[in-house]
Formats: C-alpha cells, sequence, structure tokens
C-alpha cells in the first residue's frame, strides 16, 4: 500500500484557533482509498518551517496533501515554501488569472491587485481548479512523492479532493480501496452504541465511531478483498444491534429491507419518506427558533414538501400565527404538552399540510424553574392517524438543546412516516 | 516566549477515525499561556516512527505535550518510544502500581495482568497521576526540553493537563501571557480585508486571518510588554482601515467609540443593538428557511427582542402568512424587490415589532433562471425611516448562498440602526 501524510498550513492550526478538521476528511478518505497513513504534520505561518516539513516528507511518503496557506495574504506561505525547498520558482499561471478575473467580473466587483498572488504557482505544477472560492491548488512531484497542495477552507478543500485530487491519485497509484459503510444513527450515544454494538469481530473488518452532534455514525470498514456477500452478512447483524437508532445506510451495495440508503443528513432522511408518499409539512418552532425549518431548506428540493413554517417566539405570536389559546398559555405555561400540541395541530391546519410540528422548551441558559428546567422540551407531531408527543430532558448548552430538540422532533417524524 | 509543539499518537487519529481535538485544545492552552506553537505531529502505532518524532522534537523545542498511547494494550507504544529515543529504560513505578490495583479493588474488579505494562515508566520520569482513567501519564527533561506525556481521552487528558501540567509549566518557564484583539467582519473577502488592511506593521504586532464563513476575523496578537496605550492606538488605526466592515470587536482593554466591543456572533452584535434600544425584530425568509431567525435565537435572551418569524417557503404561504399580493407575485415572480419589500413590511406590520426583514432568493442547486439565477438574492428591511432593499449575486453552493444572504440581512438591519 502506497504511503501517504498531511500537511496542514497555518497559524490558526497550530495555536487551536481551529480544530483541524482537515486532516481528519482527507485521512479518512485515503485510508479508504488505501492508503498508509504516515504522519499528520501542522506548521504554523513560519517559511522555514514549512520548507523544513515539505523535504521531509519528500524523503519519506508517496503522497503528500497539504491544505491551508494558498490565499492571497501575507500568512498564506505555501507556493513560496514550496519553491524554496524544491527550487520551482513561482511563475504566474496567466490562465488562472483570467479566470480569477472573470470570477470577480462575474459579481461586479473590481479584483484587489493582492490577488493575483493566488496565481503564481510554483515551476512545474499543475494547477487544480478552485469552483467554490479564489484561490486555485497545485500538484507537483517531487523526488518520488506526489504533492497535493489544497486550499484550508473546508468545503472548498473537499470539492477539489473529489474533483481534481481524485483522478490523479488514481492515475498515478494502484489503489484497493477499502469498502466503507456507514450507519447513521440519531438519539443515542457513543457508548450505548458501543455497548448494544458488543464484540463485533470479523476478518478484514475494522469498526470505529464518530460523534457530529446530534448525530453518531458508526463506521464499517472492510478490506477491500471481502465478499458482497460476507459484506452485507456484517453489516445487516449490525443493524441487528443497533438498526433502531439508524436513519440511513451509506455505502451499502445493495438495498437493505427496512432502512434507507440514501445516505446524507437526518432530514435528508425525512425528506425522502415525505417526498416519496407525496405529503407536505409545516413546523411552528418555539425553542428551537426556526433550526428544524433550517434542516429541512437546507436540502435541495425541499420546496416540494416544506411549504411554510413559524417561529412563535413571542406568546402573542403562538396565538395569532397557530391559534394556541391564551386560556391554555395561562393554565400551562408556553413550556407544555397542550401547548405543543397546539402548535403542532395549528400550523397543519393553516398551512394545509399532512405533517405538523410543534416544538416548545427551555433551551437556556436563562428562563429556567424548579419546574420547567433548562433542557426541557417538548415535541408534539400531528398527522395522519393523530398527534403525538414526547417530553423529552435534554442535557447541554442552549446550541446543544436546541441541536438534540430538531433531532428529536425529525426522529419522531420519521418514525411516524414509517409507522 | 517559549517554543512547544503537540505530538499526537495512535493509528485512529492518522487514518481519520477521530478528529484530533485534543491538539487544539492543548494549542490554545499554551498559546495563551504565551508559547509560540511550532508544530503539530500525529504519528501512527509504529514505534520507529514515533522514536524519530520524539528525537526531532528534542532537538527543536522547548516543550512537547504528547498524547494518547499511554493504554495497556500493544498499540500503546509512548513510554516504549521514549525508552528507546533517550536511553531511558521502563522501571516499574511501584507506588503507580499500588494506585492502580487499589482502583480495580474500588470498583470490585480484578486487574488483568496487561494492565502492569501502564505504571512501568521511563527511567528517571516524574509520574503524573490520573484520577479519572487508568494511565498515569509522565514527565521528563531531554536536552533542553520538557516533555510531558498524557492519555489520549479528552477529559482525562484536560483535567491532568489542569492539575498536573499547569504547575510544572509555571515552575519552568518564565510565562507572559499574549494579549489578543480580534476584529470581526461581515461582508467582506479575506482579500479585501488584507487590501484595506494594507502593510499594518508595528512592533510585537502579528497579525492573522481566519474566514468563518460568512464572518472573517482579523486578529491582533500582541507581546505581552506592550503598553495598553500602544495597544489601543494600533487597533483604533487598524480600525479606521477596515472598521467598515467590523461588527464587533473582542479582547479590547477599553471602549472603543463608534464600535461594539461586546465580542461575539453577528447576531449578537445587532441583537445588543437592538435591545439598547428597546426595539424589537420579526423575519420572513423564504431561501434561507428560518436561517435568519435561528441565528437571532441562538443569542441567550433573545426573546428580550426578537418575537417571531415566518418561513415563507411556498406562494400560498407569501400570501396568507405576510400579506404579500398575488397580483405582485404574479407580475415578478416570488424571486423579486416587491416582493421582498412586502415581505419585510409585512411581517413588522402583522408582528407590531420597530424592524421587519424580509428575504427571497434562489439558493439552488436547482429553481434558477437565465434572469433570476442561483446565488440571486433580495433583501428588504422596514423599519422607523421606511424600507431599504438590497439585490445580492452570491457566489457558491446552497448552503454558502444561505449563509451569505443571513449575513447580508443582518448587516442592512446592523446598518440601519446604527444611522
Amino acid at each position: 500500500m502506497p504511503t501517504a501524510e498531511v500537511l496542514s498550513q497555518g497559524d490558526e492550526v497550530v495555536t487551536g484557533q481551529i480544530t483541524d478538521t482537515n486532516a481528519a476528511w482527507i485521512s479518512e478518505y485515503l485510508t479508504t482509498l488505501g492508503f498508509t497513513i504516515m504522519h499528520h504534520v501542522g506548521v504554523g505561518d513560519r517559511l522555514p518551517d514549512l520548507v523544513r516539513a515539505l523535504q521531509t516528507i519528500s524523503e519519506r511518503s508517496d503522497l503528500c496533501v497539504c491544505t491551508g496557506g494558498l490565499g492571497p495574504t501575507d500568512d498564506d506561505l505555501t507556493a513560496n515554501a514550496v519553491a524554496e525547498a524544491f527550487a520551482r520558482p513561482l511563475q504566474l499561471d496567466e490562465e488562472a488569472l483570467t479566470q480569477l478575473e472573470a470570477k470577480y467580473a462575474r459579481f461586479g466587483r473590481e479584483m484587489a491587485r493582492v490577488n493575483e498572488r493566488q496565481v503564481w504557482l510554483p515551476r512545474g505544477a499543475t494547477r487544480l481548479d478552485n469552483d467554490r472560492g479564489t484561490a486555485p491548488g497545485f500538484a507537483f512531484t517531487e523526488r518520488d512523492a506526489l504533492f497535493v497542495c489544497l486550499p484550508g477552507v473546508p468545503r472548498e478543500m473537499e470539492a477539489m479532493f473529489e474533483e481534481g485530487v481524485l483522478p490523479l491519485l488514481r492515475e498515478r497509484f494502484q489503489l484497493q480501496p477499502a469498502r466503507l459503510v456507514t450507519l447513521r444513527c440519531v438519539g443515542v450515544g457513543e457508548s450505548d452504541l458501543q455497548q448494544a454494538l458488543g464484540d463485533l469481530q470479523a476478518p478484514g473488518l475494522t469498526v470505529s465511531f464518530r460523534t457530529k452532534l446530534p448525530e453518531n455514525h458508526l463506521k464499517l470498514r472492510f478490506d477491500p478483498e471481502i465478499s458482497t456477500e460476507a459484506l452485507v452478512e456484517i453489516v445487516e447483524s449490525t443493524l441487528d444491534r443497533v438498526g433502531r437508532w439508524v436513519f440511513t445506510v451509506e455505502g451499502s451495495p445493495v438495498p437493505l429491507p427496512g432502512f434507507d440508503t440514501g445516505g446524507g443528513h437526518h432530514a435528508s432522511a425525512v425528506g425522502r419518506l415525505i417526498a416519496a408518499r407525496g405529503h407536505t409539512l409545516s413546523t411552528a418552532e418555539s425553542c428551537t427558533g426556526g433550526r428544524i425549518a433550517a434542516a429541512c431548506t437546507a436540502i435541495p428540493g425541499a420546496s416540494a414538501w416544506f411549504t411554510e413554517g413559524v417561529i412563535t417566539y413571542a406568546n402573542a405570536a403562538k396565538v395569532r400565527l397557530v391559534g394556541v389559546s391564551e386560556a391554555l398559555l395561562r393554565e400551562h405555561g408556553a413550556v407544555s404538552e397542550p401547548v405543543a400540541r397546539q402548535m403542532a395541530s395549528g400550523v397543519r391546519q393553516r398551512a394545509g399540510t399532512t405533517w405538523g410540528i410543534g416544538v416548545t422548551g427551555v433551551a437556556g441558559p436563562g428562563g429556567g424553574s424548579v419546574d420547567k428546567p433548562v433542557g426541557l422540551v417538548h415535541v408534539a407531531i400531528e398527522g395522519p392517524g393523530g398527534c403525538t408527543h414526547r417530553q423529552l430532558r435534554l442535557p447541554g448548552d442552549r446550541d446543544q438543546v436546541q441541536q438534540l430538540s430538531v433531532a428529536a422532533a425529525l426522529e419522531m417524524l420519521r418514525r411516524r412516516l414509517l409507522a
């Protein structure tokens, strides 16, 4: 197996201003492709350190993926470091300059001169276009190592890796990709997931977990030699153990009866179910403040099934927008089961949708009381078959309470759709 | 300033099974304490690689904090690597063994023999007790570098760092914490920010940028010796250059006339302005799908000024919830200036708030046309003094168009509030 390492450039990485999620993303991708990852290296914005790191890597690895340091500012040093490390003076890439100017022109903006810096590339390097940002990447071979330099912004980096770098890697290396199946879960913590999974072992299988609040991902990585039959058998036996939390399976080579295999976020899986039934959804949110609607409308094509939402933050809004009764608010308070139920049924009725969601709770840090502490959340789902309700007691800060409430509401809806 | 680096050990780190949050946590801590962080290094479970990494670090840094590889299993190699790298054979720490056996006894469990591995420490090392787990850490000096080896489990590592390592660092190093002032900006790209900043240089000042879409942060890090007067002078001269994009300044030792110094997200700064005036806000969103409301209600205490929002995704919802006229929708289409204006004034009037925001646009990837391409967004703000409108042409994918629309709307509101 070819060896690879990841070089992350930037003071923001080594001073801990940001967590280096790029390194994990790239490493996981490369491992799946069949590389052995040797090292992660993070280097601050100091030219001599970068030069030395690049030279060291060229002597010990077959591939280096470098992120960051490609922007227009003085602390963007990657191209300069490559130039110095490998005697490849920077040269203006005229085509890239034209593209860059066109990008600015398209948005009616003047291009600041300083941007030209980004299109000076080391001699002999192949440019990698960046459709989502201004800084192109580049690739070159030094000794026997392939170097790939990408921007540090994750969305740009990930797209360029998949569009520009993958073909390069396939061309150059004899890759034997591992097969990866990811079970995406909500409503469970990593330790409970691990407990339920028990001692899952099989030849050629590596199991790992990743928490991406509010989701937990269980990753099954299979050696390339494994047969599809054996793989599916392991996936099915895993689903027997943890399937109750799985909302979608990514990477399955076959359909899995009873499970969604479309991948993506929680709201994507919910959206597929709604759309497949020709149903529609509306939302009435209080403590989640629009995050359920935002999760739904983050999905391309959501307009086919999401029609409207209201954020009834003030009590007056609950009364006017979704018809919650003032008497009920007085008697039970805004954070209560009957109010959540009225929000769900009220928004559904007015919007004329198949389903309505109502959420009200105490997200904190203020607003809690002995009876109604921070983290108390009521979720109601109204739809064919009536109204269901759950009372939640959620841990964590405001952001976490909101996130977990969104997941709980979408999961209740998903289960109603499957019932 | 003393130099430091972070060494993360483990296949789970270099294969991307986990994101290395320890490195960011430690680096941020050390930077604040006054260390200059030189490198992050991640090494898999291979003894020769670890030995080489330790030796390299001993030659170039004053401090190395190493995490992971202290457990009882065969892939826990840190102590062995230290032994080999620096000729410090492992020795049984009898006291640690007694503690470990007592720990197991307390939970009524037999200690497996394999656990003894964890209490064999390199010769001359100082043990660091671990109250939350089984593996003790250790510290030693090699050449002029202090090495601190801690477990990889974040909660064990963090507690040991604060309880056991901090006193060691304070004893050994003359620590002088740096002073950090962050100018948080929106509505500007990194290159324009750099261009406007020009050649800002001052003794004891380090400037860095960080993009956190849709925000751009300009970070001014000052040497500890700098006087408050000199620091404020530099901050003020920076604000003269880039102040038009700055919505808040974090870390200023004094108030800065004309600027918010409360820190936090864009919506926090807007919320402070609204709350200070006793104003209120409501929102009518189409293409942003609830993200403006979510940004506002992410701020603790938002209920004092954010009363309600509507997500009028379908045209029928635009008509019913905020009174957009059907004739206008027919004539101009949903994505148009007059519709954005009616959304802003409609939601404001019905909610009875001081301000109303209306946003409609094409977030993509579908739904674009020649006349109304993906990225076309209309934002309107209605409030005291009337209704203002902006037409935006935003780059990027659905997520980015939504994010930039939120920032543009909040920024328009912020400027109206300041006018």
